[in-house]
This record gives C-alpha cells, sequence and structure tokens, in this order.
C-alpha cells in the first residue's frame, strides 16, 4: 500500500491529488473502476478517480475544512485498491475564498462568505488557441474587471473560428473516426492549465460541457459515450473550486438532444460532483425549466433586460443573463451592439436584481475576436463595468431590487441605500420618498463618464432632485451615520 | 315644408348642414327624435339629427360621391318631419382625399386612393386652452410633419393640467351638478371648430370619447346617458371627415367601465356612425382585445416596440403604437426620453410594418406641454419625424416587413425596395441578398443627422455593403430601371 507522507499540506480549497500507477492495457477509461473515500472527521466524500495516461490513475480532493483528511482507495483492479493516506488542510491562500453558491437566493457569496457579484465575459474558445494568445487572454481577464468566464470544454467551429485546435479532445482523428471512449488526457490537463490559470486570477470558469457549433462530432457523442465523457470531465475539474458547470450553450440548436437527455446530463454532474458547484444551462430560443432543482442560477440569452424581474419571480433563483449581445461591429445582430447599449443593458440588469455577462466582437484582421478566441479587450465598455462593479462593492449587503418606478430600476436596503438607474429616461428632477428621520447624500452618476457627483447638502423625507437632463444616469442615495455604514465587500 | 335651394353645391366630402326650428321646451335633447334619410342614387343613409340650441336642429351629411343628394327629414314632431331638399355633390377641394380606411389590412389609405401614412402626434387637451392657445397649437401642427392628432372630448385634469377649460360639455356645474342629458351645444360648436382647423391642415383628428383624467364626473357618466353623449357626439362630428373614433384613453384605468361597456360603446358608435370612421381604444396595461370586427385598427400603448410583428399577427390589422413614451423631461417614466430614443423608436416600429406616435412633454414655466396643451414643439425628435415620413412618401406602393434578421427590421417590395433599420446595431458591413437580374443603388441614411449617403456603384446579387459602424443607421435599396419607378405618393 502506497501512503501518502504525513506531512502533505494543502490549502484550504486547493487540490490535493493522489496519482497511483495502474494497469494499462485493455480501456483504462472503461475498464477500471477507481474511487476514493475522503475523511473529514465524520463526514465522507467518495470521489472518482481518473486515468491520466501512461498508466497513471489520479483522484482529486478540494477540502474545505481545517484539520486532518484522511483518504482510502477503491478499485475493480486490486494495485488501484486499499491505498490509504493522510494530509492536512490548511488556511486558505491570500486571496482564495472557496467555490461560489447561492446567497439570498438571488446572489452569490463565496463558501467563505465573502460576496461574489458575478461580472462575466465570454471567450469560448480561448482555449484552444495555443499557447501564446491563451497566455494574452489572461493577462487581458487579469487587467479586466471580470471574474467569470464563459468557456466551452470543446473546440468550436463558427464564423471567425475555423482554426483546428491544438489538442483533441478524443483519441482518433476526423478522417479515422474518433474513439469516445478513450479522452485525450493531454487535452484536459491542458484544459486543467486554462482553468487553473483563470483560478489564479480569482476568476470563475463556467465551463460549457456540450455546445452546437461543431465540425467533429461533439455535438452528436454516441449516447453510450456521455456519461463517460461527463464523468471523466466532473473527475478531473471538479476540485478546481472556480469551476461553474455549464451543461450546453444555446442547448436548444441541439436537435439531437431531448429535454430528458439534459436533465440526465445535470443529474449526472450533480451525482459525480462531490462540491455540487453551481450549474446552468443557457439557451438560444427556447429556455430550459430553470425550475428544475438541479438548476443553480438561471443563465440567460436573452436582449430583454426589462425582463430581470420577471424571471427572479419565475425562477426564484439567481439571473445572470450571459449573454444579451456583445459589444462589436460583427454583421451578426448578436454581436454588433455599442459599448454604450453593452453598458445600459448591464446597468439596467443589474438594477433589477440580475447580472448581465460581457463578450466583445470587433471585426480583427486575423479573426483573432475576443467573444471567441480571447486576445486582447477593444472594447469601451470593460472600463464602465468595472465602475459599475465598484459601486456594488461598496453597496451595502443585501441590496435587492424595488419595484421598477416610471421606468427607473431600483436596488436598494430599504431606508439606508439606494441605486437608481434612469436608463432612456432622462427627467429634469426626480422626487425621493426617503425615511423622514435620516439624513441621505444624493450622488449624481455619470455611468459612461464614470463620474460621481455629490449633490450639495442633505436630503430627508419627501425631497426633490435636480437632475442634468441626460440619459443614462444613475443615482445613488445613501444614509448618513444613525444607521451602519456600507459593508466593505468583495466581489 | 322648407326647401334648401336647388342651387346648394357641397364638395365631395365635405359637410352638407340642414337647419331647420324646432322645439325649445322640454329637453329637446332626449325628447325629439329627429334624423334624415340622404339620399344618392339607389342609396339611402339615414342620419341622426342633434339640437343645437336656441330652438334649431341640424342634421349633416358627408357626401362622397358626385352628383346630386336628395333628403328627406322624420321627426317624432310635425314642424322637423318631412322636410326635403337637395343638393349637388361636386368634385373634392384641393388636398381633400375624404376619409381614412383600412387599406391591404396592415395599412391605411384616403377614399379617393391617396395613401394615408399616419405619423401622429398627442395633444390630449389642446381644445380646452382658449382661442389664442388653441391657434398657437394649429400652426405648430401645420409647420410639423404630423398628420393625426389624439385628442379628447372632454376636458382633462391631470399633471400639468388643472387649468378649468373654457367650456363644459354639459349643462349645470361641479358645485351644482350637471345635467349630463343636455350637451351644452356651444361646448360642441367649439369642439367642431377645433376638428375643423385640423381637417384644413389636412390632419385626423383621433377623437377619444372617454378618459379617466377627470374632476367633473365624465369618467362615470350614469349609464343611461352614455349613449346619448355617444350619439350626440357622433351627429355632430361624423360628417366630418379627419374623424377617427377613440372609445378611450387609457380605457383600463376607468374602474367603472367593464369589457361589455366597452363593447357596447363601440357599437353604439358603429350604429350611428353613417360614414363608419376608424374605431379603436387606447390602453394603459390591459390590451382590449383588438380583434374584434369593429376595431378597425390596433392602438396600442406600449414601449415593447419589437412586439409589432407579433401584434399584427395576432390582429391582422394595421398596428398603430400611439403611445410609445414622448420626448420631453418631466418625472414619469413615459414622459422623459430623448428626441433620439423616440425617433428610434417611431424606425423600429415603422420597419416592422406599423406605425408609432410622437408626444412631447417637456417642462415649461407655465405649465404648457404638449402632449397635454399643445403650443409650441419644443423637441428634437419631430424633424426627423419628417424626415422618415418624407422617406416612405417615396417608397413604393406596398411595402410590407421582412422577418427581422440578426435585429435588423426592413420594410420592402421584394425585388425592389428595401428599407431596412439598423437601431442599436452597427455592424461594419451588411450583407444583402438581392435579385441578381437586377441593378440596385444603396443608401446609406443617418436617421438623426437626417443624410441620404447615396453609395458608388450598383449592386446586385449577393454583395457587401460597408458601414460607417455607427448605430442608428439605416439602408434604403433601390432597384433600377426594369421594374416599375417608385410612384409618387402622398401621406
Amino acid at each position: 500500500m502506497n501512503e501518502t507522507p504525513a506531512e502533505a499540506r494543502v490549502g484550504r480549497w486547493d487540490i490535493f491529488e493522489l496519482a497511483l500507477p495502474g494497469p494499462e492495457g485493455g480501456n483504462p477509461f472503461t475498464d477500471v473502476e477507481f474511487f476514493a473515500d475522503f475523511r473529514f472527521r465524520n463526514r465522507l466524500t467518495r470521489v472518482r478517480g481518473f486515468y491520466d495516461g501512461d498508466g497513471v490513475y489520479k483522484v482529486r480532493c478540494m477540502p474545505d475544512a481545517e484539520g486532518e483528511w484522511t483518504y482510502v482507495t477503491h478499485s475493480s483492479r486490486p494495485e488501484l485498491d486499499g491505498h490509504t493516506g493522510a494530509f492536512g488542510c490548511v488556511p486558505a491562500g491570500a486571496n482564495v475564498h472557496g467555490p461560489v453558491r447561492v446567497h439570498n437566493r438571488f446572489h452569490f457569496q463565496y463558501a467563505d462568505g465573502a460576496p461574489y457579484l458575478p461580472f462575466g465575459t465570454t471567450c469560448y474558445a480561448w482555449n484552444h488557441q495555443g499557447a501564446a494568445l491563451e497566455a494574452e487572454t489572461l493577462r487581458s481577464v487579469a487587467a479586466s474587471p471580470f471574474n467569470k468566464m464563459r468557456m466551452c470544454v470543446f473546440p468550436k467551429h463558427y464564423d471567425f473560428n475555423r482554426n483546428e485546435p491544438e489538442f483533441h479532445p478524443f483519441e482518433g482523428s476526423l478522417a479515422d473516426g474518433w474513439d469516445f471512449t478513450r479522452p485525450r488526457p493531454d487535452f484536459f490537463r491542458h484544459l486543467e492549465r486554462c482553468v487553473d490559470g483563470l483560478r489564479g486570477l480569482g476568476v470563475q470558469a463556467d465551463l460549457i460541457l456540450f455546445h452546437p457549433y461543431d465540425r467533429w462530432g461533439y455535438k452528436d457523442l454516441p449516447r453510450a459515450t456521455e456519461d463517460l465523457y461527463l464523468r471523466y470531465v466532473v473527475a478531473r475539474l471538479a476540485a478546481y473550486r472556480n469551476i461553474w458547470w455549464s451543461m450546453a450553450n444555446e442547448f436548444d440548436l441541439m436537435r439531437s438532444k431531448s429535454l430528458a437527455d439534459w436533465d440526465r446530463y445535470f443529474q449526472t454532474v450533480q451525482e459525480e460532483d462531490p462540491y455540487h458547484h453551481l450549474s446552468s444551462i443557457h439557451n438560444c430560443r427556447d429556455v430550459y425549466p430553470h425550475g428544475r432543482h438541479w438548476v443553480s442560477h438561471v443563465s440567460m440569452q436573452s436582449s430583454e433586460l426589462h425582463r430581470v424581474a420577471e424571471w427572479r419571480t419565475a425562477y426564484r433563483k439567481p439571473v445572470v443573463v450571459d449573454e444579451c449581445c456583445y459589444e462589436g461591429n460583427i454583421h451578426r445582430g448578436w454581436g454588433n451592439i455599442t459599448g454604450e447599449e453593452m453598458v445600459h443593458r448591464i446597468w439596467h440588469g443589474v438594477t433589477q436584481g440580475g447580472y448581465v455577462g460581457h463578450g466583445e466582437t470587433y471585426l480583427h484582421p486575423e479573426d483573432v475576436l475576443w467573444w471567441a478566441k480571447g486576445g486582447v479587450l477593444h472594447g469601451t465598455s470593460p472600463a464602465r463595468i468595472g465602475f459599475l462593479l465598484g459601486l456594488l462593492r461598496g453597496a451595502p449587503h443585501g441590496i435587492e431590487p424595488l419595484a421598477t418606478r416610471s421606468g427607473v430600476t431600483c436596488t436598494a436596503r430599504e431606508g439606508e441605500y439606494y441605486l437608481m438607474y434612469f436608463g432612456v429616461h432622462r427627467p429634469a428632477y426626480w422626487l425621493l420618498t426617503l425615511p423622514e428621520d435620516r439624513e441621505f447624500t444624493v450622488d449624481v452618476i455619470d455611468t459612461w463618464k464614470m463620474t460621481v457627483d455629490r449633490l450639495a447638502g442633505r436630503y430627508t423625507g419627501s425631497c426633490r432632485v435636480d437632475l442634468p437632463g441626460m440619459s443614462h444616469l444613475a443615482l445613488r442615495v445613501m444614509g448618513l451615520a444613525g444607521a451602519q455604514e456600507p459593508a466593505a465587500a468583495r466581489g
């Protein structure tokens, strides 16, 4: 029996990995059952291992509590069975907050209680572009406000994205046929490096498990191998704290799959994932029934941002509009709105209690469009999105939307803090109804110029605020001492 | 028996009026039945007369065919019964085209076949503001592109509109009570002068028969007097060729009335109106079932202009979005969009085959807001609306919307003429699929700057048009000789 050295130390929410030699013959992906039971005090977590090629089997654990963890392996093959060991889980590293969970029904926070406000972007196939461009994308993300990345496991075949990927997910070739029962470890090790690169930046990897933009056959995996694929992905990646599972992009365009198939994928992932990462599914036109219990949050494609309130009511879950059109100038309607319109939509959704994702599709001489391949951000919206994120980080905990009034959306902690967005409306003045026993400051916010102008004086009770008569303004109204100060929050 | 002099001459679609002395005692509005049968060749039209005060009874006819017309009166009172006479209907005057009718299911034209493109505005209570302001409003309308005016019979009580009207529609007073069985002829004569002022400008009077903004009791007329009121209005005004009947503004805010009441009003107006003027009803939130056969066209309040196609499909009638928010700066969400947004919405609706109305609500030191009182137009949208109207007048007859593609709306006569609107989308280029056996010109239209830039060259088949990368552009694509030229059209 192998034993891990007793001095093994793993940071909380980092990855403990056990590697064991095992059989190479036959098909190690299908012939060998291998898993481990990880024990922390009286809690036991069973985790599936995976074959990593070259006769090496691995199993991973993301410990979520400090202290002594032990494990024992189980396998259908004696050389992988009965291995025991232990490791110590030590305090989380700097900026490590654990996986993101749903919080307060409509919102998110990290496992350690730190708030998380999803301000995501989309680079569907950034991880299929080779080392140089992938490194550039990570640098761009690091310099951006974005803290979530939508990305596909499989390579993508679509407009502006016809290049052959460096790695293929299965053994074989398009010409001679794929062996979908044999995932290629080099492909998945590379995928892990990409996910890990985001993890190091504190960015969530919203990992898309299936998608319809395909010339290799991945969108129509033989049914018998779908579960194999899903189990393999989950076994490898669930230990990454920044993983979110997205069953599909535009699932409704994948005609070979029924709603029951999608239900089964959710169930498989849920059964296999010991950590219950966030799980959702993204639509083109037909919306998946997000009310089903294995869906953690709504992942919507829609440009109808005014419906955020409706979706909150319908699903009683966090609403993330992952795709509301992209800033850019391509000839597709979903990819040619202005930075101004992108920023408007994000403010509009956020002040209704939702979250709205970014994407960018500017024509590029080498077809390096951010939305597909990553690279460099060219648009005007990211800076404004960062400005909004900064404002929200300064808001008190637990803000929730009020009913939209006269077209003005507002998220608030009533009696304490209000962030109103006027969008296309530009009244010459606005009437506030504030508590009479408290004074408030009022800031006029230009969402485009990113300015915050504190108005003179203090406001209380029923009062009038004169506005500069421009559209796309916001108002922030904050109560002065007498109630708690806005909490310092991370997101 | 009185007889009208045989030489009486009336222009086609003008008004012939017969005035007769009759009883003054009792209640002439309820006690006296009076109508006339107008005969043209073998066609007989029965028209209700009305009491105009001071012992005078009148009955009006709008002849729609040239030639000799005769009439005979009928009454419950002998002094009004059995009068006969004749008049000659002569050719219509310059710029007289008759009443507007539904044409080609989704559109309108005048009775003489001239096209009519409704580009309306709203001055709900302009006709309750006294002679000076009313004259100013008419001058403003004359200088504007607008060819339809939404206006209320009854005075209005609402924000920015608290002034007491000069005329009241019924005998009595608010203090002592109204006698709703006695309409005041001076009120209605004044209303007729206002409608006539519009008629002289070629502007349709979209006359709102009931509305909820009221401090006098007009919104809750006793049921027994509702029909009296409707019959009286129709008897007086139906002969004005520019009348459209709007049963209500925001009918759903009038809680005392049921859907059956609204149905009955429609039926009453339909029964009483010999000329079957266009009839509709305007909503706040709950939409009246516009499919009912007495509704000639949809009169919608909505800012969801992308639904125009849906409403066309649902109702199979012309769709007029009479209210999609107003250009202005008041604190109400429906009254503070920019001129840019107003113009955007109108283009968006029109290029989907609908029609979209204008309104204006700028704060004014004396509360003279166009939407309520008329006066002077201050906004930036009317000029652009006129520009769009001019483009449509230059379009061939029978354009219809194509399915929206990539967010781009388009109204077209396929193979001949296309007017596309890009709205918030600003692709760097656009791909056209044109017939290969014809050449086309392409114009890039800046909907705000009102410029039409003819691109160099001729376009045919599948081709690409480079665009300037701005939002709110339109493209006009017109076929060159080989098919008919765009018709010169009036609207």
